[in-house]
């Protein structure tokens, strides 16, 4: 049988919210990369023979370049039967897994993309906030917070439910936009920290409040932004 | 120990896309309440002993009415220890997961959500398709296809990705909404159909010609469509 590289989503943190074919296939991998967004307790579901190589550090300093990643795992996959490239969320949501997944296939590579619950959907949910409501909010859209450069502005789609990843940085633009776009100051927003881990938390604001508060509770990445109406009917927990 | 109610979200479609988590809970339930985008084989997991309970029909004409589902979680909530309500994709995507949480909560009954792969995701995933591409398409929205009343307009919202479930019945008026927020007639879209099951199959398409691609294939719900320059690039498998 052809070797495989399985891009896994190991979702949102909990290490119980990757799906069950991805659990098995960490379980029988032989040859595992994963970077500082995965979820790290899944590591110890390997077999003993295999081998674990980081391709990333927690502070973001440390990265690989991501065509380092991509060598490095078509290196493996002539090495080895299966391996895992384990990402955190999902592999094709503001993740470079599509780039990954088209390096190893123009290289005559298998690759399998195996998807994982994304923490855009995953922290709202967490603390009770859904996500649309029948009849009144039935659109969410998931953007980036990032600034791509120093010219882009961010951008503030016009649907119900706003969710808002890799924001923490650049709240400041982030509100800008919104304003520009015409939401209200006073719209509820949340940030969450750390979805889904034992340690996750929830801080409520306005748009007009959340680059304050965000100081002020010294909210830190990852973290994802929610914005809209939503946001009020999950106090109830 | 409190008596409890999981809402599980039971993924796209293939059982083993649900959580790791949400897997457990299903061996363990004593009731199970499914309807019709549940993943069926998920419910030979149950002990024998669990009570099954089907709350809705695949041809969408024979399902309970929301308040009798919230009657009767209520009802076995009281009669057995663990109880699932099992639901396809998210629970807190145009799914009533908010509600039947809510009318738990209020009667005093805890209540856990354990959150899903939404097709929305799984779908382009599965067929390669990106939904964000690094520097370029940086927002994803999720809609509702289907229209609320006759004179609610469907959104088509500014976002680079735009994903609509439940659009089948209504692709003539996703369209019309599509060129009227000023997209173009050959943007290039996909349907597809049965996400992650073994008889998915996608269809390409434009805005321009996805109304009469629908008809031809005889595309039936479930399916996702998906808008955007993302399709083209799923195209290479």
């Amino acid at each position: 049988m052809k070797n495989k590289v399985y891009l896994i989503g190991s979702g949102p943190g909990d290490p119980e919210l990757i799906t069950v074919k991805g659990f098995k296939i960490i379980q029988e991998c032989d040859c595992i990369l994963y970077d500082f967004l995965s979820s790290v307790p899944l590591l110890d579901e390997v077999k003993s023979s295999c081998e674990k190589i980081c391709v990333g550090k927690a502070d973001g300093l440390h990265l690989k370049e991501q065509s380092e990643i991509n060598d490095l795992l078509y290196e493996k996959s002539l090495e080895h039967k299966i391996v895992v490239r384990l990402k955190g969320g999902d592999p094709f949501i503001f993740s470079r897994g599509y780039d990954e997944k088209t390096f190893l296939q123009e290289k005559g590579v298998d690759v399998e993309v195996i998807p994982g619950i994304t923490s855009a959907i995953a922290a709202p949910e967490s603390f009770g906030i859904p996500l649309t409501i029948k009849n009144k909010i039935s659109s969410v859209a998931i953007i980036t917070g990032r600034k791509r450069d120093i010219n882009a502005p961010i951008e503030a789609p016009d649907c119900a439910t706003l969710i808002y990843l890799m924001a923490v940085a650049n709240i400041k633009n982030v509100v800008k936009a919104l304003l520009k776009s015409g939401r209200k100051g006073d719209t509820p927003c949340a940030f969450i920290e750390r979805t889904t881990h034992k340690d996750s938390r929830i801080i409520y604001a306005t748009i007009r409040t959340i680059e304050e508060e965000t100081e002020k509770h010294k909210i830190k990445p990852p973290a994802v932004l929610v914005v809209g109406e939503v946001v009020s009917y999950g106090k109830r927990d």
